[in-house]
């Protein structure tokens, strides 16, 4: 069966749904070759426009997961959970989270992505870390998972091939921002990738892709009902990300202050989102029977230094130094340091969190396009956060960049996304919103 | 000057307009190659969806007719005036209209595209004259105007060729369908075509871009407005293509019933826009102070011979054979003739032209897609028209086709498009309204 893309693209602008089969054919043809990429950037502008229902986002997702290699988690005896983030400043909630979750007995098996644009990535942190090996073949992978319960490794290109492809035509032609689009990547992904239970962090606000909560929902409402569909159990939690996540954006430092908090220290809000995931882990995945109890395991898988050890596990395994942890940016050193600091004493009234990502972007940390190489010593520290007093001539951050080029645009970024006053900063709670169809509200707290 | 094609495609999304410089860079950096086809494709969707304002209209239409060579036209000392169609079924009325204008007394330097699809192109139907040539060198092109006062060449590469590119994208990618990309696409090559007046036939319904008479009557009054913008004098005539004009759709056979026109005979349809239209051209070109004079003045021309002595000459400086005028289909003999018949005596109750436009293309007279070769011998006779009684055993239309093969899916495309029955055809006049800012209503009849 063909059809003409040219005719697709005119009836989903004039507001028509497309079938399953006709969705199946647009990506099969595409990965293909059999389609150019300039009618399906056409038809992913008529999507963008018109939207997709949710029956036309269940067929893309289904088509684009069986585009390639349906990963076979049936020899792993603990239940399977997999965790994904829709993206944010400073999030390395799955550094903690997962070896948190594994430590309570679930496997964590996960494939992440690399950094772009102001948003970074687990890969590029992860390989931060002297000699870590994330590119790991499908029964690498699965022996890990099986053994210790936890790996993390690069997004294989043999699943959801088709993902892939259609990711970099929309990166390349500003077809990115679609709800069904972003629903149907993200979950051929999860759905290919094969665990059982699958728990999402939907971040909203202005460094993240949903900038309201209502539309953060909507999302994570229809991820989850992909997934079900699929066949999978799902949750999703809300986060903000309207200012950074803990106080380190980039690669080295991200990882050197995950390993602080499953130390026992590191920053708070980092701390209570990597125990809530966690906890939405092991319920989602059935090891534990409410939240309440699974948070009490969580908590202390982490006081214990289970955790840590299992990270340290992990690091070993992908063949990692984990000394390296021990070491200040993990033994890296930035070309050049700069402060951002105040003119005056003040309260840092806002700190936004895209202003920080393309700050920590400039700096030399995340890349503009895709493969561009990043640079694993550089990033942001923040001395001050968002509603912390600051005094003159104290840092607020402090830049650790590539070259004294790369600081002063990382420099001119923060000083459009900063404030400092005397007005207190606005209260913002890290975590929003718990979203499941298998857990009572009384179990939010 | 640079910008994101992606930013811009996002703005235009979400409803905004943009700015002069903003649409020069996407033409320029297009043509240029610095863009690729891909994010234009989804530019131009954005645009499908959302509209271009009058001001976009404008900014696109200049941007493009100066992407290449201005046709300078000063050394012609006569009134030049320019005629285009916005394409429909068996419309051969520039090649009666051009030589009747020419006869009275104006200069027509006409460039001509050539067929796709369903329409017909006037480049293809010349060429069916043994040794016409119609690529002419922008010198021969303006000398053959100041001689003789008409030519008909093909349209060159080097007029607008951001047009060229433009067009050849919208139509792999579905995006053909925008009032502002209609208006703008045909006015950036009048415009560098060099004419001080031009003339529109803007055809309506089913075998034309436009359906309804609004929507017929909004690109001409949108591109009446872009044509004096640029200092043109301008003119509409909006015209039914509900159903074919003439008798004739194809190539040499469409040729033939011109000729015949010019002799004073041929069908009246053809006869009365073509009349009209060399009348808007004397008008708009400012040789006749107003239609009834322009009508006499055209009227005359015609029965005269005037008309078709300047035809014929035309033919001779274009190194085309006139006496293949007097010979049946210009002397081609297609390979295969087929009858389509009634079953039953009746009235051709409908004759639709978007039917007989594929049934045109089918038998071989058009081009599927751009460059695919044209069939010189193969078209329609149109026996009875709509609103005319057909008798059981004689044909409605007779198919010249280039082959059995191509003859079946003409008559099967025609099987779809004629309706005949014992009720009277819906009147339908030919021409339905006349739009100009020079002529007052009095003027049309």
């Amino acid at each position: 069966m063909s059809f003409d893309i040219r005719r697709l693209s005119e009836r989903k602008l004039s507001g028509e749904a497309l079938s399953g089969e006709e969705l199946r054919w647009v990506i099969e043809a595409y990965t293909a070759g059999e389609i150019g990429d300039a009618p399906v950037a056409a038809w992913l502008m008529a999507v963008c426009a018109k939207g997709l229902s949710d029956e036309e986002t269940w067929h893309l997702t289904q088509a684009m997961a069986h585009s390639g290699q349906m990963l076979d988690l049936s020899s792993i005896a603990r239940p399977t959970v997999d965790k994904h983030s829709t993206g944010g400043v400073g999030d390395k909630v799955t550094l903690v989270a997962g070896p948190i979750a594994a430590a309570c007995g679930v496997c964590v098996p996960k494939m992440s992505g690399r950094g772009l644009g102001h948003t970074g990535g687990t890969i590029d942190k992860l390989e931060a870390i002297a000699g870590l090996r994330t590119d790991l073949s499908a029964e690498q992978f699965i022996a890990q998972a099986r053994e210790m319960g936890l790996v993390v490794a690069s997004q294989s290109s043999d699943l959801a091939p088709a993902d892939g492809k259609l990711y970099a035509l929309r990166d390349a032609t500003g077809t990115v921002d679609s709800r069904g689009l972003i629903a149907s990547s993200i979950m051929s992904k999860k759905i290919a990738s094969g665990a059982e239970a699958i728990v999402l962090e939907v971040t909203v606000g202005s460094g993240a892709f949903m900038g309201t909560v209502e539309e953060a929902r909507a999302l994570a409402g229809l991820m989850i009902a992909l997934g079900e569909r699929a066949g999978r159990r799902m949750a999703a939690l809300l986060t903000d990300m309207n200012r950074p996540l803990g106080r380190a954006v980039g690669n080295a430092v991200e990882v050197e202050e995950a390993a602080a908090v499953l130390a026992g220290g590191g920053p708070a809000d980092v701390r209570e989102v990597s125990l809530e995931i966690a906890a939405l882990m092991l319920v989602t995945a059935g090891v534990q029977c409410d939240l309440p109890a699974a948070r009490e395991c969580a908590g202390s898988a982490l006081r214990s230094g289970a955790a840590a050890e299992k990270f340290a596990e992990m690091v070993r395994a992908q063949r990692g130094d984990p000394s390296a942890l021990d070491r200040t940016l993990l033994g890296h050193a930035p070309a050049h340091i700069a402060d951002f600091g105040a003119d005056d004493s003040g309260i840092v009234t806002r700190m936004d969190a895209l202003s920080v990502g393309r700050a920590a972007l400039a700096a030399g940390a995340g890349r503009r396009r895709k493969g561009d190489s990043v640079d694993p010593a550089t990033g942001l520290r923040i001395i001050s956060a968002e509603g912390e007093r600051t005094e003159r001539g104290v840092p607020v951050i402090e830049v650790l960049a590539a070259s004294e080029q790369h600081a002063e645009v990382a420099l001119e970024e923060l000083r459009r996304g900063i404030v400092i006053s005397d007005r207190p900063a606005e209260q913002r709670p890290p975590m929003l919103e718990l979203m499941s169809s298998r857990m009572s509200s009384e179990d939010s707290r």
